[in-house]
Formats: structure tokens, sequence, C-alpha cells
């Protein structure tokens, strides 16, 4: 897949159009200079060593196969990045390689976490060193496969004995088995697993708990421990996520995790000072999840544009000659949206990123207003951006037409990796419905927004105000000036189910807890409509304070205002509510098209930038060259199927149909 | 996964609280009473045959097992089904049982039909009897790597020699070599090759040519052929879509199939009379495709809906215990929409085959003008429906949350399968674009819609008219009412797209090819308006005209008016500007939140009235028993990596690496 090729006429000639210096657009993306600098030297260190490249596309390999192949590659990167400083270098590393999770990756983002938050000092000198140097490696096991979202619901119990001062951890009943840790099934020889605590005959909540889950000689699970793997999904085929039933299991007393919470060897409870501490690890992996998102959608969307500028079908004008398909309007309508989504996430990481370490610094110091706040926020952008990129990306592999559908294109994988986002952290529903139970907590003062918070103005009693919808602006003027309408529309939505819910409540009589359960489809688009109000003004605000050329930034406007354009006229009705006309529409429309026309011609330098590796994008269809049928032709070669000429089952099925012998 | 287990408490709840008989809507889904009883009788000599069950979830094979156990048990199927009268029924019990392309799928919908369309009486006598037997398998080869959707762009020429009475076939290029074609990679020894003939130094276009691939004796590729397997999709993993790459392979005169065109030993051309007949075939596939989607998108949401009535999460009520999750709004909003998908895709998959036959009768009596017409509907149907029933599909898998994620819920593969059809017979965008310039042309006069069009009231110069929204209006009549808005939208969208064109023609001076590509996204929409209106009036039709028990019409009525108004609260802005307002949403949102508490007693009953087999079904979360976690579990524990306990993986990298060997 990454044998050097010349570069295709069509993409050489895309790239003499570049209207803008497309490192300078890297450098803005990577964060700045040095940090593209340094994911040189990674790439120079990982990707061009062979003992990272497959033999054959990855994804042509069975569930064993690619559980074994990433295993041997995670145990590789890890051994060649000991020196690395920053451990989500690893991670950027791994992911850029094995487009999947290792097998490893919830041991280092899970268990080693879980440790440092709540083990104790003692406990942390005993297992630490050994989980950082994978002398042992562990899994979470917190879901079960009767619950996930609901924490409370958990069902593993760990009963204290005073006796011999152990716990008995148990799995009372089939949902209660512990169901789809990464890295349980076969992998990890221990765990922090999650149960609830009785001692005394009285029952504590939810808490942590470390098992050694198999003989740490032979690998074999130990007396009571049923572990396994749970078998093959839409995606993430090389993790083994587990299963664990557990049957009267015995651990010391010492194995309770005890940073926080405590049982005395009398079996006497001590409650944790404080649990409001786990939030900012939720919003952390979420912010994380962002840098994920936009990552992903700028793989799929360097694909589908790059093929779609090799790729010639049919013609515009007849007789003319066959059309780069990136020229047609309906192409360019599902593509440079998404080029604009890349830069969106990009940014609101960035950003998101300043805030969380603002909000740490708060917490320090004894401000914890910020935290909820952040935490809310996060769940929404986790909602809505891993809705929109995955959306996103299954566009551009349908845009792709039949190719797309073949995995050596790239994007079935990927879709199948961002689309788990929208259900793992929370599915995406119960986020939605979270972020709105807080933000109309707000309106009604039981919770306060921090007084630099973006969504003040949704507590203000005045709605903002939308001025007439001005048709003149173009660039990071038009932009700003959208703005304004996703604020009026969010202010609408939020207000209009507030109002509904209290309707439900005072005339037709129903509890709270009824009229929000018959409120849930307008919370959930109230939700939305408040995020994409702070995704666009973020989005705004990280290219107005972008120090760029002139040239880039033109462009750079051109597709926030094209990104918020394409986000009114895909969503109107909630503009029309909010003051926007049907003549508005169509000027909206012409707009499009002015702006789709005005940034062809960057868009394969868009893409360029995102720098993507040929080995990071792993698709015939996407790579820098544009050779597409060539690597197309060379994967097929390589299929399992083609590694005999006359398959067995000819000999088998068809040789005694043929010749009339069944 | 089939053994016979007790219904779980929920379902037997579920079931209780029907308010209508289940058996009386299968029949009615079915077509009436003999069909079901057909389906029957064929899924117990099919379903309950031992031979046809898989031994561990088909899911879980690798491609090439996948290919084998297709290919096997297909031919058991048409060895075991050499009595059923009609062929459809062998293609329903073969997607039931196998879930996917068959391997021969191609040869008895493409490659026999195009030699009873395209292939003289002698040459029918040769090649029809050994075809229908299956001593020899053929494919279809049209499609090619640089071509898919342009046909006259195809590159693969068949050049006439008229010294030796031959052809010489050629791939001339990487971009024209034969790509997709199913059952070309592996199981086909014979092709009709789509090829541009040259006679006497001139081109004739594109003609279909009789191809053996492989020797009869051995199936290995004859001399000049190299085919192959392209490689593993995103789904119909046991469909081997194949490659041909032909290399001056000479073909005798007598294999060009010439039914229509002609050539004479001596080279000359003789014209085919008419090609418009080719219309019937495309339009009777896309017909049989509302069938598959039905089918597909009935399959999934009584998966989905099922499983929500069996999974129970988090609470409504504080301490009032858990909910079954298809209690919560939000989820009904999801599900009950699709229900009533399956319904109105199973009514227009009726209707529309009365249309194709009658269609068909009016040909043969010389009247012309119904085809057209139903070919520009059929385009825009095939359009919307994948894309509603694929989206519908991925919705039902979200909405299990991460169990949906697993390859034994079923939904991943569904969706696999049916997003497909989004691409495949002409792609969406596409045949959107078709359909609109079908409707625009018979705003001008260039094309006469039939007297008895649904799309008449499109040319009356007045706009439909539309009554202020009646809140009071519930069931049928309530939905009857609201078709009306349908109209009115489409009617808008439709001229207004027209009156861009024109704009963009007169006043910005283009042509009118380049107004046409200016304008791709509106006329997307236009054509989608006008299919959403052409659904709901049908829909609304099939339910008052079916003969059914007053209680089962109640919940008919339900479903189509829950169905219209979801349709409207998703899109709309579109219908904000036929003068829905503001007040008539909120109006449109509280007779929603009714009717899906109405219909809630009726989720699960509805679905039983698909009366699809647990085979079927083939889902650890949709069975009629319910007993979800019992059916994971038991999958789980048949998961490729499950084979060992401990897996090679650990001796060969994880072992090294615990005892610091490495």
């Amino acid at each position: 897949m990454n044998r050097k090729r010349p570069v295709c006429e069509e993409l050489v000639k895309e790239r003499s159009k570049a209207t803008f210096n497309t490192q300078e657009l890297t450098y803005l993306l990577d964060g700045g200079k040095e940090k593209t600098q340094r994911r040189k030297e990674l790439e120079k260190l990982f990707h061009d060593d062979p003992q990272f490249h497959d033999q054959v596309p990855s994804v042509y390999l069975s569930h064993e196969e690619a559980y074994e192949n990433a295993l041997s590659k995670t145990l590789k990167i890890y051994q060649k990045a000991l020196d690395l400083s920053d451990p989500r270098e690893i991670l950027t590393v791994a992911d850029a390689i094995l487009h999947d999770a290792t097998p490893v990756h919830v041991h280092f983002v899970m268990f080693v976490p879980a440790l440092m938050g709540h083990a104790s000092e003692e406990q942390q000198a005993r297992w630490l060193p050994d989980a950082l140097t994978m002398r042992i490696i562990g899994s979470y096991a917190q879901t079960e496969l009767g619950h996930g979202t609901f924490i409370r619901g958990l069902e593993t119990t760990a009963t204290y004995d005073e006796e011999t001062q152990e716990f008995v951890l148990e799995t009372p009943k089939l949902s209660s088995i512990k169901w789809w840790p990464g890295s349980l099934g076969k992998t990890a020889n221990h765990a922090v697993v999650m149960a609830k605590l009785y001692t005394k005959g009285e029952g504590h909540g939810i808490h942590p708990f470390m098992v050694q889950l198999r003989n740490l000689e032979t690998h074999e699970p130990l007396p009571g421990i049923n572990v396994g793997e749970i078998g093959p999904k839409m995606g993430l085929r090389s993790a083994d996520n587990g299963f664990l039933k557990l049957d009267k299991v015995r651990i010391p007393r010492e194995n309770m995790l005890m940073k926080n919470a405590q049982i005395s060897p009398d079996g006497t409870y001590h409650k944790p000072a404080s649990d409001k501490l786990n939030y900012g690890t939720m919003v952390f992996v979420r912010v994380l999840l962002l840098d994920m998102l936009a990552f992903n959608i700028s793989r799929a969307v360097t694909i589908a544009t790059r093929y779609s500028a090799v790729r010639r079908q049919s013609e515009i004008v007849a007789g003319a000659g066959e059309t780069q398909i990136l020229d047609y309007q309906a192409q360019r309508y599902k593509l440079f949206p998404l080029i604009a989504l890349s830069h969106v996430l990009r940014g609101m990481f960035a950003i998101l990123m300043e805030m969380y370490k603002q909000a740490n610094t708060d917490l320090e110091r004894g401000v914890l207003d910020t935290l909820p706040e952040l935490h809310a926020i996060s769940s929404g952008l986790k909602a809505l951006c891993s809705d929109m990129a995955s959306r996103g990306i299954e566009t551009c592999r349908l845009a792709c037409g039949g190719h797309g559908y073949l995995l050596v294109s790239g994007l079935p994988r990927l879709y199948a990796t961002t689309v788990a986002a929208c259900t793992y952290e929370g599915e995406n529903t119960v986020l939605y419905l979270q972020t709105s139970r807080f933000l109309l907590k707000c309106l009604t003062g039981q919770h306060k927004l921090g007084d630099s918070s973006q969504l003040k103005f949704l507590l203000d009693p005045n709605a903002p105000s939308v001025t007439r919808f001005n048709t003149e602006l173009y660039g990071l003027d038009g932009a700003s000036h959208l703005v304004q309408f996703y604020a009026a529309a969010a202010y609408r939505e939020l207000r209009s189910v507030d109002t509904k819910l209290k309707r439900l409540q005072e005339t037709d009589s129903l509890s709270a807890d009824n009229a929000w359960n018959s409120s849930q489809v307008d919370l959930c688009r109230a939700a939305q409509a408040c995020i994409q109000y702070y995704l666009a003004k973020n989005y705004v605000q990280w290219v107005s304070r972008s120090q760029v050329t002139p040239e880039l930034r033109l462009v750079l406007a051109q597709l926030a205002q094209l990104y918020l354009l394409h986000g009114i006229y895909e969503h109107h009705g909630r503009f029309l509510q909010v003051g926007l006309s049907a003549e508005d529409l169509t000027a909206i429309s012409s707009l499009i098209t002015r702006l789709l026309d005005d940034l062809r011609p960057n868009a394969v330098p868009l893409v360029d930038s995102f720098d993507l590796h040929d080995m990071v994008l792993a698709s015939a269809l996407g790579s820098y060259d544009g050779q597409v049928y060539e690597r197309m032709y060379e994967c097929a070669l390589q299929a399992p199927l083609n590694s005999k000429q006359v398959v067995d089952a000819y000999g088998k099925y068809l040789e005694p149909l043929f010749k009339n012998k069944l």
C-alpha cells in the first residue's frame, strides 16, 4: 500500500491551484510548527519502520489475526516508545498504525488511571510499578450485560467477610456478568472490578476492587473466574472486549482500592470525603475524544476529496468529456462542509483543552464552579460531535460510490470505529438530555453559569436580537453575522421546551418526571441547538484569532461561512422561527453555491494540509499520489479468496454440480 | 441460536396488551392468508431443516468461510427448491437463510435474464438449458474500475475480425478492468461481458458478449483471462464480486448476443429495432428492491423493539425501579416511525408491483406512456427508500446501545447489507437528479404525465391549497389531512428549483448544463419532497383501502398519522414555507407525544405481526422469546477468540513481556 509512485496528473494540477500555503495551515491545525515537527519525527520513527508495515491490508485479517497483529505491533510500539515523554503521543502513534483500539488501550487509559485515582499510596506502591512496565496488564470492569448507563444499577457484589478479612466477589445473575471491558477477554491478568460493597449486612454502593484474573505463570484463569471474549463487533476488531463471571472469588481486604472510601479490618465502612472529583476524568476523556473525532473526519474527507479529484464520471456539458466528480455541486456540498467540520473539531479541541486546564487550576484554588458547566457542555459536545463526525464519515464513504464499500477504501473501518463513540463514554441521547437538564437548571437558578460562560445569553430575559440576513457579507464578516442566528435559534429552542415542561406540569398535571419524559424529543433538540451555537461561536473565534497570512485567512473564512450557512440550510426550520425568511433561504442557497465554487480550487490543498501520512489513511482511494486504480487492483490481488486460483469450494461444491455428480 | 426457550416475562406481558389480532396484520402485510401459509410452509421446509442451521453464528466466519458456507447452503437450497414454482421464493428463502447475497445471485438475477433479453433463439437454445440447471454459472460484467454510472464511458472493447469471424475482447487500460460483478471472482465460468463494439473501423456502442471464463474441466481461467475476487467489503461478505481483465481474448461471432443488434459474418452492423424496452427490467429490479428494504427495516425494528421491551435501564421516576427503555419517549420516537416505515414500504411495494404489471400490459397493447413515468418515479423511490431504510436500521442499531455494536445483534450486518442499496442499481444522488429532471420536463411539457398519474397536481398552475392545521383530527382523518401539506411542500420545492434554474440561465447567463449543476442540491431536495409526498399519499391510501377489523384499522391509522407527523417534525422547514406555523409545530409535538403513548401497548404486537422467524432475524437481541442475555452469553462462548482459553498470542507476545524476557 505504501510503495512510492508518481503523483497522478489530476492531483498535480489540483495542487498547483492552491491559493495559500498548505504548510502554514498544517502548522495551525497541529497547534504550531514545533508540534508538526514533532509529529514528523514520530512518523519517521514509526511509519517508516518496516516492522510496522502490513504485509496485506489489515482489513483482510480474521478476528484472531487482527488481535494478534495488533498485540504484536502495540508491544513493539511501546518498546520503541519507552523514551517518549508524553504518553498521549503513544496513543496517537498506535491509532495511526493500528486504525483500531489496541489490546492494551484500557490498561493505560482506564486501569492505570483507576489505580492513580482510587488506590491508596501503599496500594499504588504495590501495583503501579508493575502496571507501568506492563509486568501486569489490567482491565477496568464496570459495565455489565444488563447495565451500562445506570451505574447505580450494577449488580456485582463484594461482601466483606470479617472472619477471614476478605471480600467475596459474586456475579449474582446472568445480567450481572461484566461485559464489554477492553483487554478483559484474553490479554489482562488483572482488573479493577466495580462492585456493590456490603459489610455488616449493609450496602454502601459501588466501589473499586483489584482482582487478579489469571495465573501469572500459565495465564489460565484463577478458580471461580470465568473470563472470555464477547465476540466480534462492527469495528474495533483488534480489541478483546471481554466478559467476567465471578463465582465466590475471595480477595484480601487490602484489595479494595482505598484512597477514598475504606473498610477497617472489623468491617466498619468509612465514607469518602467527596466524590465530586470524578467529573474531571470524564471531561478529560471527552476532550480527547474531540481530538479523535477531528482526526477521523479529516482522514475520511481527505480520502473522499482526493478520490473525487481523480475520479471522472459522466459529463456536466454533454460531449465535453468526463467530469472530475469534485466538479458536481452535489459532491462539493457533501464534502466541503466536512473539511470545515474537521477545523471546527480541531479548534474546539484546542479551546476545550485550555478550559479543562483552567478548570483544574481553579479546582486547586478551591474554585469549583467551572467544572460542572464544563462537564455539561462536554457531554453535549461529545454527543453532537460524534453524531456529526460519524455521519460525516459515512457521507464521505457514500460519496465514493461503490469503491467506498470496499474495505481497502479505509472508509468502512473509519465509520465503524467512529460511530462507536456515539455509544461509549455516555450514550448520545442520554448525554443530550444531561446537557438540557443542566441548562434548564441554569434558567431556574438551580445551577450557576460561570462569569465567563459563553452561554450566559441563554439566561437573559431578552432573546438575542437578529438583524435581517445580510447577503452582502462575505467571509469572516459573513460568518460572524450568522453566529447571531445560531444564538437566537438556541435561545428559542431552550425556552420553548422550558415552556412545554411547565405547561405539562401546570395544565396537564404531569409530575416533573413524567413531564420530562414526555419532552425528551424536544429536550434533545434544544441541547443540539445550544451546542450547534457553541461550536459555531468558538469556530468563528478560532478562525478570527488565528495568526495567519491574508491568503490563508481568506480560505479559512470562506470555509467558516460555508459551514455556518450549510448548518442553517440543513436545519432551516429552526432558523425560520427566529426571523429568517424564505427569501433569505434563496439568498443563502446562492451564497452556498458561490462558496462551493470559490473553495473548489483549494479543495485538495485543504485536505493536503491535514498532512496525513499514507499509512495513517490506509486507503487505496486516498493516498497522496492518487494512484487509485493501481492500488485497488494491487489490493485485490492480495484478497484472501485470491490465495488460490481455484478455491477449495470448487472441488467440494461446484465441480459435482457442473459435472452432474450431485 | 435457535434453541427453544420459555418466553421472558416482559414479552409475555407486552403481548397480552395487544388491542388487535396480530395474525390479521400478518395476513395483510403478506398480501393475504394464502401467502402467509405458503411462507410458513417454506419456513417448515427450510428453516426447520438442520442442514441450514449454523453451527456458530455466521457473522463469526472469515471471508473464505463465509463464501464457502453460503455456496454450500445456496446449492442445497436450489436442490431442495427444484419444485418451487416461483423463482422469487428461492431468493426469499436464500435471503432469510444467508442474510447475504448468495454466490449465485447474479447468475439468476442478471445472467439468465440477460440471455433471455439479449440472446437470439438459437443462442438461448445453446446456453439457457445449461444455465437453468447450473451446469454453467454466469456473471454479468458491466461495471469497470473507472466506470459505473456512466455506461457510455465503458472502455472494454470487442473488435470484429472479419478474417477469422471472431471478436477480440480487450481491456485497454487499468481503469477498464471489469470490477464488481457478483460471482465473477471464483464461482462463474461464463459471463455476459458488456463491451464497445467495433467493426470495419467504426464504433457502435455497448453490446453484450458471451465469454467463457474458465476451463470446464479444471475451473482454471482460460488463456488471456485474468480473473479474481476484488476483496472483502463492508457487507455482502459471501458474494465473490470479481474483476476481469481481458487480454486479446477471441470469441466466435456467434457469441455476441444477437436478439437485438447483429453483426453479419462480413462485419456489417445491424442496428436494434428499439432499445426502450430496457426500462422494464430496471423498474422491475427496483420494485423488488422495495420489498427487500421493507424486509430489512422490519427485521431491524423487530430486533430493537423487542430488545427495548426487555432491556431496563435507569428510572423515569427516581426510586420507582428501572424502566423498560421502550418507555422513554426518545426511544419510542426512534422506533415507532420505523415500524410505520416498514408498512409504508410494504404498501408501496404492493402498489408499485401492480403498476409495473399494468405498464407491461399497456406495453403489449402498444401504449408506452406509463413506463417512462414509472421509471422516473421508481428511481426516486429507490433512492429515498434506501436512504430511509438504511438510516432507519442504523437508528435501530444505535437504539440498542453497546449491544447493537456486537455482530450477534444482527444489526451491523443488516445495516451493511442495506446501505449497499444506496449505491448499487443507480447511485442515489444520481437517481434523485433523474427524478427531478423528469418532473421538470413534465412542467415544461417535454414529457407527459399519464392520465392517472398521482403527480398531475404538480403541473397545475395553482398550488395545492392548504387549510389551517387541524389539531382535532385523529387517526386516519388526521393522516389524510396531512397529505395535503406534503403535496404543498412538494409543489413548492419543485417550482422553486424551476424558478432558480430559469433565473440562473436568464439573469446569470449560465448555460442550461451549468445552471443544472449549480442547482443540484435543490434538485435533490425537490425530488425528495415529491417522493415523500408520493409515499405519504400511497401509504394513507393503502391503509384506507385495507379490509380489516376496526381494532386493527385504529392501530394502522395511529401509525400512519404518527409517520406523517414525524416526517413534518423532522423536516419542518419545508412545511413552515407552505403555511404551517410555529404554533402548529407545538400542536404537532403534542399530537406526536399522544400517538407515541397510544401506540406503546401495541409496540411488541406490531413487530410480532411481521412474523419473522428467529432464523430470519439471526439476532441475539431480537428473538421471539426475548432471552437476550442468555443468547448473548451463549454466542460469546462460541466466539473465535474463545476457542482456546490461553490464546497463542500469549506465548508469543505476552509471556515474554510478563516474564521480562523481551
